[in-house]
Order: C-alpha cells, then structure tokens, then sequence
C-alpha cells in the first residue's frame, strides 16, 4: 500500500466541459457559421490563478487555442464558430498559471506598501519563473524574457506590473501539470437543417383530373407555386412501385377496389423496389427532371425512405433471408397483436446476413444522393435497430456532411431522443398532440431549456397523412392559422402537409385520427392557386420567417407569463431583432391578456416608450412597461407575430409589407 | 468505408443509470443498512419486452442479481441493501426478452380469437425458443423446458399462458445480446458519518481555574456531561505541542504576552509535532486515558488534523525539502497578499520529495487510528493538493473502512463538492452564513434535490471556533435556540462549538467575524453544568433526534410553503415517523404564518383530523386539512419540533418527556 502512490498528478482538475451531451458521448449539433460557447469548471487547491484554454478544430484538421475566461463560481469560458460542414472536436486544457500568480501576488504586495526589502526578494522570486520559461522558449521571446528577469533582479518593480511580462510569460508557458479534458464533438450541419420550411405533396395528385394519376411532370408544375409560398423543402413521400397483394383500397379498406392506387408506403412490385420509381410517376427520368426543376427554383427535395416491403417487392424473391419466417415457412408480415399489416413484410436486421442487408440499404441511400437527393425523411427508424442508424447515417455523413435525415420516430421519449443523438439531425415531435398553453410551454420548455437543445431538432408537423388531430377537425379556419404559425415560429424548423392543410380540409376518419379521404389510398385533386385559402398565410409567414433573424433560432425561446390559460406567448431573438408571438389557443371566443414583456432580457429599454409591429396583421402599437394588455380574435388575427422595436419609427418607415 | 460494420451491436442501449456522480467517476455515499435504488432508462428497436436486470455486490465479493422492474417511460428500476462498510459495485445488464415477447404476444391472439391455425404455428415458434433455451440448461430445468415444448407442439395454449413457463424461460435465457452498462460505485460508511451529533470543546479549558491549562485529564471529566446531553463525538481541536516563535496573544495578537498559551493550530515544538500531545495536556499517556474514558461512556473522538507546521515543528528541521523557500533561503511562511501568517509554514505538496512527505502525512492519520481514533476533522483539506486527498483517504479507507473525514474546507463550492467527491465523506457548509428563509430553502434545496445528496454530507455547524456569526451577535439567546434547532434537524449529522454557545457568550471580536476572548488564544473557564444555559436544549433535541427516525437521514427533507419571510418550515420522514419543524427566524418579533401542509405526500389522510405534537414546547394540537396556521414567539417558542401522528391519541399516549 505504500508504493501506491500515483504515476502522475495535478493540482488541477476540469470538473465539467459543457455543452456535452452524456459526458460527451455524443456530439451536440450545430449548422455552419454558429458558435460553440463552451464552459468549463476548473478547480484546484489554494488561491492560485488558473490557465484554461480550449483547443478546438474541424476533427483532422487544424486545432485552434483560445484563452477560456474566468466568469464567475470557477466557469471558465470560450466561443468559437464552425465554419465547416462534418465534425468538429474539442478539448479544454487547465494548468497552475504560476508566473500569473506571482504577479497577483506581487501586485497587491506594492498596492499594501511592502518594503523594498521583502520586494527585491519577490523579484528574485519572479526573476526565476522568468528563467525557467526562458529555457523552453526561442529566439525573440527568450530574449525578452531574460530582458524582464534582469530588470526584476536589478529590482525594478514597475516592470513587474506591466501586462507585457504576464503576456510574453503566457505566451512561453510550458503547461506544465497542465491536465486536459475528454474530447467533446460537434456536427456540423448545413443551415437547412436548422432554419427551413417543409412542403409535403403527393405527387400523384398533382393532376388537374379526380382519379387520374398524375406524374412528377406534373408535380414538378406545382413546384414554382410551392416556392412562391415561401418554402424551402418539397417533401415526397415514396415514389417506388407499389404491391399489389393486400393492396389497401380507399381509407385504408383491407377489400380494394380494381383500379384503386394502393399506398406509396406498400413498397415495391415486379417493376421495382427502393431503387425504382412508380412506373405511373413516369419512372426514374422523370423524377430527374423534377430535381433539375426543383434546383433551378432553389428547392430541395425530400425523399421518404421506408424500410419496409410489399410482398411483390423483389427482395421478397431475391432475398427471404432478409425477411422473418413463420415456423411454416411462410413470411412475417407486419404485426402488433391482433393487428395485422398482411401488406408490409418488415426486414430482419438480425438475419444471418445483417451485413448484406444493412449494405442493400445504406445503398439505398447511396443511389438517391447520386441522384442528387440530399434531404431524407426515414420511416419508423424506431422499429428498426437503433446500432444499424449510428452505422448508416454515420458512414453516409462521413460521405456527405450536407446530408438531412429527419426521423419520422412517433415513440416513447426516450428512443425519440436516442435516434437524435445516434445520427438524425431533424426530428419529428409531439408537437401535433400540444394543443394548451401548459402542454406547449413545458413541452417546449423541454426541448429547449434542457440538454435535449444541443442534440434534438424539432421539426414541427402541424398535421401529416397520418394525423389530423382533433384540434384542427373543430377549431377549423382559425385552428389552422394558430397551429400553422406555432409550427412555423416556436421552431426554426418546421413542415406542413399542404394540400388538405391550406384548403381547411377537416374531415376526419370516422374511427382514426387521421384525414378521411385520405391520399395515402386514393388520389385527389387539389387548386393549387387558391387567394381563398390559406396559401396566403403560408406565404406571408414564410416571407416573415426569412427576413427576420429571431426566427432562424430555437434556442433563445422564452414564454411570457400570461394571465389567461387560453393566451400563449413567446419571444425570440437574435441580436436587435426581437419577434414576440401571440396566440389564441380559443379557435371559437375572443381572448384577452395581460402579458409580461421580459424588458432586459430583450434589450427593450424600461424608462421609454417601444413600438411593436403585428407582421401578419399588420397593426403598429406603441407601448410603455414590462405588462401590456393583449386582445385576439379568433376570427381576425387568432394570432400575431410581432416585431419589437426598441425605438419609435414613422409610420413610413413600416412599410414592411407594401 | 463498405466493410465498417460494427464488430457487435445489440438491439438494447443503457442510457442513463442513477444514482451516479459524473456518470459514474465518482462512488456514490450510503451508511450500513441504507438501500441503494438503481433507476436505468433502457431502450431498443420496436415494442420487444426488455430484460433488465442488477449486479450488485460487495466489490471483490459475491454479486447478487436482481430482476429490475419497468416503472414508465423505459425506466426499470431495483433496490438492494447495503450491509457491509467499503465499496460496493453495480452493473445494469439488459438484452430482448424473446419468449417473453412471444408470451405477450400469443396471449393477445389468444384474447382476440386468433384462429386455431394461426394460434398452432405460433406455438410451434415458441417451442422452438423453448428448445434454443433448453440445449442451455441442464437437469431438470433442461427436462421442463422440454416438456413445455412438447406441449405447446401439441397446441396446448393454455400450457402457453402458464407463468410458469415464462419464469422457466427467464430462469434459462442465455441473455444473448445482452449489453452490460459501465460499473458504479458505493462508498458504505459506518452509520456515525450519516447520523451524530458533534460536540467541540478546548480540552485545555476543562479546568476550574481561568487561565491555568488543563490537562485531557480534566477534560474526561468532562465527558459523562456531554455524553448526558445526546452528543455522540467530541471534537478536539488539534492536541500537540504549540510553537512559540511567532505565537499569537490574545485574540490573535502580534505580540504574545509571557505565559499566553498559543493557538493549537500553530503545531510543532521542541516537544514533537504531529505525532505528539502537548505536555501542558498530559502527553500521549494522557490521551490514551482520554480515549479509554471516551469509549466506556460510548463516545466517540474526532481529532483535529491540521497539515501545516509552526517556524518550531521538528520537520523544519528534519526535512526543510518539505517546505518552500525565498530565494534568500528563508522558508516561506503561509500568506496571502497583504496577509501574513509568520507562525504558519505550509507545507510544499509537490516538493521534489513528494513521496516522503505524502507518507509521512499518511502515517500521521496511522499513528492516532492506532491509537483508536475513527473520525478525523481535517483542517483546510482545500489548500493543498486534492491528488494528494483521493490518494490518502482512499488508501486509508481501504485498511479501515470504518474512518470518517470531516472537511473543513469554507471555500468555493465546486471545491467543496470535489473533497467530498474524492474522499471526504463529512463536509462543512455554508450553513452558518445562511440566515434568510431564502438562503436555508435554496441552500437546502441544492444540497438535498440534486446529484449532490448523493456524494456530500453536510454538517452543519451554527458556529465555529473562527465564526460566529451577526445572527448571533445581534439575535442572542433566541436566534441561539433557533440555529442550533435548524443545525440539529435540517441536517442528520450536525455540530456545535458548545461552551460558549450554551452560554449565549455573544461577544464579538472587533474587526472579525469570530468570538472576542478566542479560547483559541486563551485558556477559559466554563460551568459545566448550568440549568439556565442552553445545555438541557441540547438534551431535549439530541434526544428527539434519537427518537425520531425522520431526522436520522438527510435526503427526505422537503420545505413546506409558508406566507411569512420569516418563518421556515420543513418535514421529514422515515416510514410512519414524519416531523415538521417550524422556525421563526426573526429572533425579535412574534410571527404567524399560514403554513401548507403537503398531506399526501408524507401519508397524512385528508379527510380527517390528525394530531401534532411539539416535542420540544410539549404543546398538543389536533389539525384538519392541509392549510394551518402557525404562531411562535421568538421570547417563548422560536422553534417547534412536531411529530405528526395520522390517527388521534389520548393525552396518557403523548407523555412524550414525562
């Protein structure tokens, strides 16, 4: 026991590196041109001063250093913005800064009058560290070291005080003792993955006929529409052939009709699987043509990629090992007891060949971004091992930096936060299930004030083919306006499923939460030019989303107090932009408020008087003080997006809209 | 980039195990016969049922396995008893519950009527993981598993459904695929280091003369009294032999008088240091008989370590190497810019002899456990090396599992917290300098609501040899009644520099936070035993506590909401046994408060009477409800302790004190 003595020691230690997700086991997430602000608690024993720095960089790149400032309780902090797409790393590296110390020292020594006597010694003390960094040093910076000691050693006390001898001494220090922290990642993402507005469509309703099915050359005449309402993202759900065994007729009735279209989901027949599109759609060349045409309007596409097979897929054929096999031989297809999804064989990721499985699908992957597809929306990632997602997102990442895949994950909390971290940089929420003012708040307070900001981003779905929640079937015209500015401000990043949304279509299916009439089994015919509908709306929160840097950000999220249940407010900011949201959660009655304006925290000055702008209704108001008073009617403006100013403007200068 | 699957992966994460200190670098705390109560979040693929299960164990001794329960949201949970001094280890271990799966699944088509050739293949999918899991058993396991088999072969469901099988199954699982978390750490301590009350006293000032130095002697005359008023450990400042070159007079004077006797924690003479007990108090033959008399009333002694030595310690001499040194050669004495501490020299922790030193320092904490001393006050633990602390304590807790460090370090928290981490396992606090309703809640709310519960013990001290507070000063005899209640009940381990507190001796230094006529400077006279000083409150607390399992533990404390700034209310609990205390913290003005009892919460019924006893005031009050008004009269009843009783008891049922 008494050899046991450590190998190596420090006085210092790094008690916590934040932001850090696990202790680092995952790295936080990012887009080009934001900042790391990093904090690190650094203790060690005594009062001496500490040298923190932190080392950072694009992960085999060139490493920075940058000096970490003491803040306050022994928090250490340091910034620096990624400017590259891929993974960044960092480190923070602490040591006793002992020449730092001695001047300190030294300093309150002069301040309290020490006599020369005591002084000359300290100098002689202070001379030493000074010779000591001088050995480890070169060239211009020893010899001015060696300049300071010998005017120390002659007993000059004034040298002593300068910042230049503290700078150079810092600037030679050889760390020694210094201990250094795990490192800690960062990926880094193009923008789109944090600010950007989703549009899904189905491209086989984009006809001008009731039950024709249309191609994506048709789909492609909506796209300049879609961008004209602001948009960034076209999202298509899948666009591969479509079985024909258990095909599911309209509104998802297990006896289908001749002729009916069968879901885009039921993947793969004789003309083709993953790889292939729907022979209707007008096959591969013309979803090329519908990219080219995307990419000359700057819209990206989405592609939905559903692991999942009809049993007309030809793996079926080529590969049964991929799939589960009852002891009779026949196929598993999918189940939850006692539903029964005889239409979708699931894949074993398990199987004996994983290897080759997991191959064919990153493949999958792989042939689509040759194709110039960079955005993928993955279905049901829950139901499928969550190591093959860390595998096949993270080799393709490595690839392809730009790359966006957002989970369509609908589970429990836990896995929804996992998938996040494991490699899906845009998540589905539970958004479309928070309708109060309670459930948006604390749910929100979640994602945003927690550590969950660093690696989860929601994408907020006000409705999909899937759901259509009871809020919107009720509450109507007004409930779309309210749930489609809340998707499209609490969030940077958010998406709409267009069609039904912006024509106020609410009729639910009698039995499940979900659109009757549903596109997911039939096709339908939309106006996609319709001043009557909400196409306006999506157009003008678009346009105010794009011009107003507050709402490029999730994280500076922060909800005023309000004194009515049915009255949620928030604010966002960036710099001087300062955008305060107001809605009705009421679709049927008028709703008053007070409202509590965070005057500091929004840098909004609390001796004078400040201007707000209603961007979507276009009011201006002037107000005084922190509380105010706020009136919404459901039937005129159930909600505004205000942008606060922090001094008067004529009315001239408010032509934001003109 | 093809060829990088991943070596092995498993359809189950670990994501998260608690209690754990960082992640598990640190051990958590536990007494002999407290229970550690794991919570680990556990996810996977799908809507598989998990297998989670504890190891845990006596580290190097036998591990127990214990099947942990899914509480929600993917937290499985399990408990064990910690019942033997050292470290304890556990490991969470997860992997897919196939046949439990496949159980859960059969009996759901079984409800529903699942035909009889679906239900057939079925069973014949359970054989088959029944038969995998039997070609891994033996005996008569092997023998049921089959047997099972064949029976389900034979379409017998109902054998299926059995909770037999499932348990047959799970006793065999191979556990393949399982992943194992990281190991965590307990540190079990001795029930002393979470339950005593410390009693510290100047053996010197035992006599009955003012101004002549007692010996331990008369100091374990003392003991019977102290031991009669409930205290458990005393706490003697440190007993060796006192420097005289630079020694203090009178309240911390620079110029020392003939016959001023000299702080004890200047240590080092001619007469020995570390290792040796002043003559004036009888020598090691003295303190042997301290020890004896100590132990036969059942009390325990905690020395007080102080590493540093006066200008006459024997190792100046022995070992100048161990010192640091001006480069005019004087050894440099403890300062701190403009102080100067001429009777204090630090010891250099990373001297080139290091290793010497350490040992030596080591061997100071084996020569008094050799002597019978468990429990150890360490001086200032934070000015030197917190490497040196985790390798000391670490390496003496590993030959005495028994020992107890209290840290004596007032500095910043991230410190504090980090000795506790490393080894200490007592701690000061801040709790002398938190007076306000609003310091004790926040204060006691960060140690007791967050990770810090696990590691840090608080004992609380309402003053010190080095402080007394303005509380104190300005609140005397009540604000004395008050803080020693507080000290005795927030926490569960708790101190008191007693003579001159149960005196109410109030008087402040002039210039400092500490008692004017310092007995650290100066011999004193105490009564001993005083019917009008504080003593029989002692007596009645210490007994409360050791009747009230409630107050035995720290972690239940929880602060009930009161109307009043001044007035402080909290509960604890264990089982059946729930104490409220009330508090008024203005030590001059009566004052009243509505107080909220949370009924559910500690087990009260709310729709009926219950009754509240104060143990200290003897008062018997029968409550309705939730909601209670509360008096107390700072010249009456500054402070009630009341246990709370579910059902009603006649008056011959509470002669609590009779």
């Amino acid at each position: 026991m008494d050899s046991d003595f450590p190998h190596n020691w420090s006085r210092v230690f790094i008690t916590r590196v934040e932001p850090s997700v696990e202790g680092g086991r995952w790295p936080i997430k990012r887009t080009v041109g934001e900042a790391v602000a990093v904090v690190a608690d650094v203790v060690a024993d005594g009062h001496d001063k500490l040298a923190v720095e932190l080392i950072h960089g694009p992960e085999g790149g060139v490493y920075q250093t940058t000096r970490m400032t003491l803040r306050y309780n022994d928090e250490y902090e340091a910034a620096f913005v990624v400017n590259e797409l891929g993974r960044y790393t960092w480190r923070v590296r602490a040591w006793v800064d002992r020449f730092g110390t001695w001047q300190s020292e030294f300093r309150r020594r002069v301040q309290h009058g020490e006599t020369d006597e005591v002084l000359r010694v300290e100098l002689a003390s202070g001379a030493e560290l000074l010779r000591e960094l001088a050995d480890g040093a070169g060239g211009a910076k020893r010899e001015g070291l060696l300049r300071y000691a010998r005017s120390f050693e002659r007993g000059n006390a004034k040298k002593a005080l300068e910042a230049g001898v503290v700078h150079l001494a810092r600037d030679c220090d050889t760390r020694s003792g210094a201990v250094t922290s795990l490192a800690y990642h960062a990926d880094v993402d193009r923008e789109l993955a944090r600010f950007a507005a989703w549009y899904e469509f189905f491209p086989r309703s984009c006809g001008d006929i009731a039950g024709v099915h249309a191609t994506l050359d048709d789909a492609a005449r909506r796209l300049e529409g879609i961008r004209d309402m602001g948009f960034d993202i076209v999202y298509l759900p899948p666009v591969h052939p479509i079985g024909t065994t258990f095909r599911k007729g309209k509104d998802n009735n297990p006896a289908v009709k001749p002729g009916e279209p069968g879901s885009p989901w039921a993947i793969g027949s004789p003309d083709g699987g993953h790889t292939s599109v729907h022979p209707r759609l007008g096959g591969l060349e013309a979803f090329d043509r519908f990219i080219k045409k995307a990419t000359e309007l700057k819209l990206h596409v989405a592609l939905d990629i559903a692991f999942q097979c009809s049993p007309d897929h030809p793996w079926v054929k080529e590969h049964p090992e991929w799939f589960r096999h009852r002891v009779d031989g026949t196929i598993r297809y999918a189940e939850n007891p006692p539903k029964k999804y005889q239409d979708v064989y699931p894949l074993d990721f398990s199987c004996g060949d994983w290897r080759g499985l997991w191959s064919a699908l990153r493949d999958v992957f792989r042939f689509w971004i040759d194709r110039g597809v960079r955005i993928f929306r993955v279905d049901n990632p829950h139901t499928k091992p969550l190591a093959f997602w860390e595998w096949c997102l993270g080799s393709l990442r490595a690839e392809h930096p730009d790359l966006i895949f957002l989970a369509e994950a609908f589970t429990r909390p836990k896995t929804m936060y996992r998938l996040a971290q494991l490699g899906f940089n845009n998540s589905y929420t539970y958004f479309t299930w928070r309708n109060t003012k309670h459930e948006l708040r604390s749910y929100f307070e979640e994602l945003t004030q927690t550590q969950i900001v660093e690696f989860f981003r929601p994408n907020l779905w006000p409705n999909t083919p899937d759901i259509l929640h009871d809020f919107l079937v009720h509450g109507g015209r007004s409930a779309h306006i309210v749930r489609f500015v809340l998707a499209a401000t609490l969030s940077s990043v958010y998406g709409v499923y267009g069609p039904p949304y912006e024509h106020v279509k609410n009729d639910q299916h009698p039995e499940r939460e979900e659109y009757a009439n549903n596109e997911k089994y039939e096709i339908r015919v939309w106006n996609w030019n319709d001043p009557t509908s909400l196409q306006p709306l999506f157009r003008r929160v678009n346009r105010i989303r794009r011009e107003n840097p507050a709402l490029h950000n999730l994280r500076s999220l922060r909800f005023l107090d309000t004194d009515n249940g049915n009255i949620l407010a928030y604010a966002k900011q960036d710099g001087a932009n300062v955008i305060i949201c107001l809605v009705n959660l009421d679709p049927f009655a008028v709703q008053e408020s007070a409202i509590d304006v965070p005057l500091n925290a929004l840098g909004i000055p609390s001796d004078g008087p400040y201007q707000v702008y209603d961007l979507l209704g276009g009011e201006r108001i002037i107000w005084h003080g922190a509380r105010q008073r706020v009136r919404l009617d459901p039937g005129v403006t159930p909600a505004r997006i205000l942008l606060v100013l922090r001094r008067l403007r004529t009315e001239r200068q408010f032509d934001y809209y003109a």
